[in-house]
């Protein structure tokens, strides 16, 4: 069972399996809207039988209260540690359409980049892991480690089954490490492992006001428009220096260690490299953190969509009866999204006008996560990255949410490895989202460098964890 | 040529009259939708074959840049003054069209009310007129005197080509008289006459950042949101008194007479009476100012529509990458829509933060206008209404904006009369917009009366003005 053997079948696939991750994403596998319910479940399906296909055994999809988990396993390794493989199948919804240059669900390839919804947020990360343990199982007939891989339909909506099926199952997942692959590098040539994911949780503000639209000539000036009621609440989320106005909204917030910022100043992104991902003039936020920081270890809350009042071509004369913004925050340790959202409803209430009703919902959010960067399976993923990419990965702090990895901490006991392929520029969450080929061949090569190498035994996970700064020095 | 004849025959037939409006209400003519430029342009067609059929002369539709007026005379009263009608046949948007019980454009009869897009607003009442011209051409072969009728299909959009056409053909339209049947009674047995028109200005303010739209976990804490952007610019559009914050925008309103005050509060709505027209259980606005004022004689500002971001079921993770709002302004006396315009510029480029691009897009505004009382042919209506219903007028001030009504003023030196016919819950641009039948029979016998009644000579029109309050003394 020789890992060059396998990368050598890997290499051999290439075209094969970017046809196959076309296959993949074609599936318009949309969690949030309804209206895709089907495609998300046939889109499980078929990951199903290709996972069957590579011969992985007790392949199933999971029923849960809405999108199946798709689980399958590979367990013959006596003696070995088990890899649980976490990856997601579900996606972001696609609009504004008229800004792709390819339909969101017609994979094409231009140039090294395979084009379409999902290609890189998360099927073709969670692809990378398939097709490796594909090259082991065709090339030896068996894999170095145990693996469990479990992907879920519901990543892109917070997760809301799998704490509760991990909670029931407990046992059966039995693992020593996680691997996700849902995470940034810095460049083409520049790998990173992610030790720090901020928590996340989704709002939405409802303005209820007239019973009806009402005629603004008719009623302008005697109305307080629901509209107007939101902007004015919108606007005082945030003061003039960045920070989020909600009251005691700061109060968990660990400070960092001037040891962790020296080392994020060296090997995180620099605030150009950010405005350039960004295709950004001018930065905004908190002046006494650098961007890198303002978007990983600060929290931060983005107001994602308002809706409200006349919106088509032209102008209509209108005080609309109603008016709704979408709010997502991101948090940080040891914010809870529980008491983010306490605190939210307590400021609105409070920021509510007696003249229209103010309402809040929300989702259920993500806790923060944190993994130790001085696990030996996060050294194996270090090594796997440098050989097949021929340069060592840096630590990196994520500001995205991965809900998975504090299920993965809290109820599995698992420390998670955070072995991301993305680019900053695959456009993830937006049009014209793609994933770099070159990125997706070499994924498979670290992914086949890691099940070879990791080898630490049963009590791995167990490790006394050293504290997080003495890492920094260490990985210096 | 009795007056008598004509309303027994418009009473015969009343049930052919709604079968003919709803044909009329069928037509989707709206104006500000490119997509129904054509349903615009079929409407005018159907109402000059229309005006044809009845019997009036020199029909034509006469092209403008965009949308077509409608023209049809009657000219054989040698002597007599001649009477300029003017409507308009293009509507409001429908939308939310799921707010509606009947489709918009599917004109259907409950109770005594016929409802429909345009019922009202202005298909019914500028029908009104045509049936009673009907009703004189059919019964006597000639009317009382000179009619001109003048529709336009651009009304709902600020009449961009009317002032122009009037200019040009000054006159070819030379009369003694307008009369505009496009403004609200104060309830089925209340009629009224409209001596002020609010002016109005349409203005969009579009904010744009990010080149496109971002990750709000990768990104959220260093980006300027575009939505953050627009709620804080709008937020500081009025103060925390109601009042319009933009510097300079109450320069020019004209203080109101003690004497029209104590008028309006005799003879308008009670502030009860507008909470339960608009449905409403608070007040907002100036309170300094009766509701009745604030939406009259004080001007407003109305955010009527904001798009920005996710507008889907359930959450995105975006930062969008632009987002806009549309406001519409109510000017009064002597407020200039131009000014306002610019004024509007000079403070959204002050509140514009450098992180952000923020434009401002607007289209030509309409001017207040106010209206002598004391003239003869208000009178003349003043007597028709009470003829039709039983009761005289009382005289309003309108919040709403009739652009036309300071064109003809100005550029064909005509008082206009603005008898109007629609009930305050007739919602209009509001969904379930409707017309209260018995007010379009009482209509076609005001008009008819109207039409009958007005005999003073072609120097009518130059009589001099007396001062506004006296004629509220007068009118007590």
């Amino acid at each position: 069972m020789h890992a060059q053997t396998a990368l050598k079948y890997s290499q051999a696939h290439r075209r094969r399996f970017v046809e196959e991750l076309k296959q993949f994403v074609r599936f318009p596998s949309i969690s949030s809207q309804p209206a895709h319910a089907n495609d998300v479940r046939k889109c499980g399906e078929w990951l199903a039988a290709h996972m069957k296909q590579i011969g992985l055994q007790r392949v199933a999809a999971i029923s849960t209260r809405r999108y199946p988990l798709v689980y399958g396993e590979w367990q013959q390794a006596a003696g070995r540690p088990t890899v649980l493989i976490y990856g997601h199948f579900d996606v972001q919804p696609a609009d504004p359409l008229d800004k792709w240059r390819s339909p969101p669900f017609t994979p094409e390839v231009r140039g090294q980049n395979l084009f379409g919804r999902g290609a890189c947020d998360d099927k073709g990360q969670l692809f990378i892991h398939l097709k490796a343990i594909e090259s082991f199982l065709r090339t030896s007939g068996r894999l170095p480690v145990n693996v469990r891989c479990l992907f879920e339909g519901e990543e892109e909506i917070g997760s809301p089954n799998l704490p509760s099926f991990l909670e029931r199952n407990a046992k059966m997942l039995a693992s020593d490490v996680a691997i996700v692959s849902d995470t940034r590098m810095l460049g083409p040539l520049r790998p990173a492992i992610n030790y720090a994911e901020r928590g996340a949780l989704s709002a939405e503000i409802a303005v209820i006001g007239p019973r009806q639209d009402l005629h603004s000539g008719n009623f302008g000036g005697a109305v307080h428009n629901p509209l107007q009621v939101l902007s004015e609440i919108l606007a005082q989320l945030h003061d003039s220096a960045g920070h989020i106005a909600i009251p005691g909204f700061y109060d968990r917030v660990l400070p960092v260690t001037p040891r962790e910022r020296r080392y994020m100043a060296r090997t995180g992104p620099s605030d150009a490299e950010i405005l350039k991902d960004a295709q950004l003039q001018e930065a905004w936020g908190e002046a006494e953190y650098t961007l890198y920081e303002r978007i990983t270890l600060r929290p931060a809350l983005a107001i994602t969509g308002i809706t409200g009042g006349y919106q088509g071509p032209g102008a209509k004369s209108v005080i609309p009866s109603h008016a709704t913004a979408k709010l997502n925050f991101r948090l940080v340790p040891t914010q809870d999204p529980a008491e983010i959202d306490r605190l939210l409803r307590a400021y609105i209430a409070r920021l509510a006008p007696p003249t229209a009703q103010v309402t809040v919902r929300s989702e259920p959010g993500a806790k923060p996560a944190l993994i130790n960067p001085g696990h030996p399976a996060i050294r194996t993923a270090s090594e796997a990255y440098r050989k097949a990419f021929g340069v060592a990965p840096v630590f990196l702090r994520s500001g995205g949410t991965i809900p998975i990895v504090d299920s993965f901490q809290k109820i599995l006991k698992l420390p998670t490895v955070l072995m991301g392929f993305a680019l900053p520029d695959d456009n993830m969450h937006a049009p014209n989202e793609k994933f770099h080929l070159p990125n997706f061949y070499r994924g498979i090569a670290t992914s086949i460098w890691f099940l070879k190498g990791i080898a630490f035994g049963r009590n791995g996970n167990r490790r006394r964890a050293e504290a997080l700064s003495n890492e920094f020095a260490a990985a210096d």
